[in-house]
């Protein structure tokens, strides 16, 4: 119940009801989850080139030929990376900064994988150089001060840096939307 | 009690919660809201230009000087015009459709007040011609396909179109958005 409790979202209650699941439950799958439990610290490691999580390095993601690796998109967390990767749309590569600048918490350009993306940006013997750096940090305080540190670093580069669109979610309402998302769909709107 | 329930939303229970209320209430507050209501069918109209809600003809966003006249922002009802005009950050002049484009429900242009738009292009003797028509219909199926009609129905009056942007939500998180706003985001992303 102790170790149980520790993990985020499990509170004394919880952690009571899953230890009981868990006695009472047959002893392979009590087995099954321990092992994929070591396997998740031995076994997954941040891919070299774009630092996600991954058994094979470099993973997945980077080593598809079908993925355009001119152009890279730029997530805070594996997490996001997923969410947008879900959809199917985007069929370049990705960078995983795993955080967003924070000068509250203390965290600042040295503790993200920011060093890690300026390298990749040359290209090597098999990658081309990459045209172009979508920035898809979420558009809160922290994400757009991160976008806009990493635009003023990568451009002097002679990278093209570009940045997701910010305005009303599809199916969104003019009448319920707060002021802040209809002032940048305003800013940010586009020639029909 | 019959009359209230005819309202939106109220229905025969808050029907007869409202006329009991109205019949123990003070005399004069209920001979107020009837003069209110006679006087929205005798003093409200619709302005002769951009079609919202007002009292003096043409209205008062018509009519103010410090609006640019050159920027007209195209909305649905004059509900989304307010929500617009709150945030502050438009000082153009508006157009209100009073609809959306509906092959379901049997509305098509003619049901819109398009017509009354594209007189207002070439502008007056006071009102210099519009240069820049923004479509601020919601992103929903409905708004999408006006905004296109609109788009293609201007675009050969040699005015410029522009669109709303669609995208992640001001403090939205990339974890918890929908694909499609995800997808449109990424579409719609803007070189920094």
């Amino acid at each position: 119940m102790q170790e149980l409790s520790r993990l985020p979202g499990i509170g004394e209650k919880s952690a009571t009801r899953l230890a009981f699941h868990l006695v009472r439950g047959n002893r392979q799958q009590i087995q099954d989850l321990a092992q994929a439990l070591l396997d998740v610290t031995d076994k997954i490691r941040l891919c070299s080139s774009c630092m996600t999580l991954t058994e094979a390095d470099p993973c997945a993601l980077c080593t598809d030929p079908r993925r355009d690796a001119e152009t890279i998109c730029v997530v805070a967390s594996p997490s996001d990376l997923i969410a947008i990767d879900r959809g199917g749309h985007f069929r370049g590569r990705y960078h995983v900064l795993h955080g967003l600048l924070s000068p509250l918490e203390g965290i600042g350009p040295d503790d993200l994988r920011i060093a890690e993306l300026i390298r990749r940006l040359a290209g090597t013997a098999e990658v081309p150089p990459v045209k172009e750096v979508i920035i898809a940090t979420s558009p809160s305080v922290d994400g757009e001060a991160t976008a806009m540190y990493i635009a003023r670093t990568l451009k002097p580069l002679g990278v093209k840096v570009s940045r997701i669109a910010t305005g009303l979610p599809v199916g969104g309402e003019l009448e319920y939307s707060d002021q802040a998302t209809i002032a940048r769909a305003l800013a940010g709107r586009a020639t029909m």
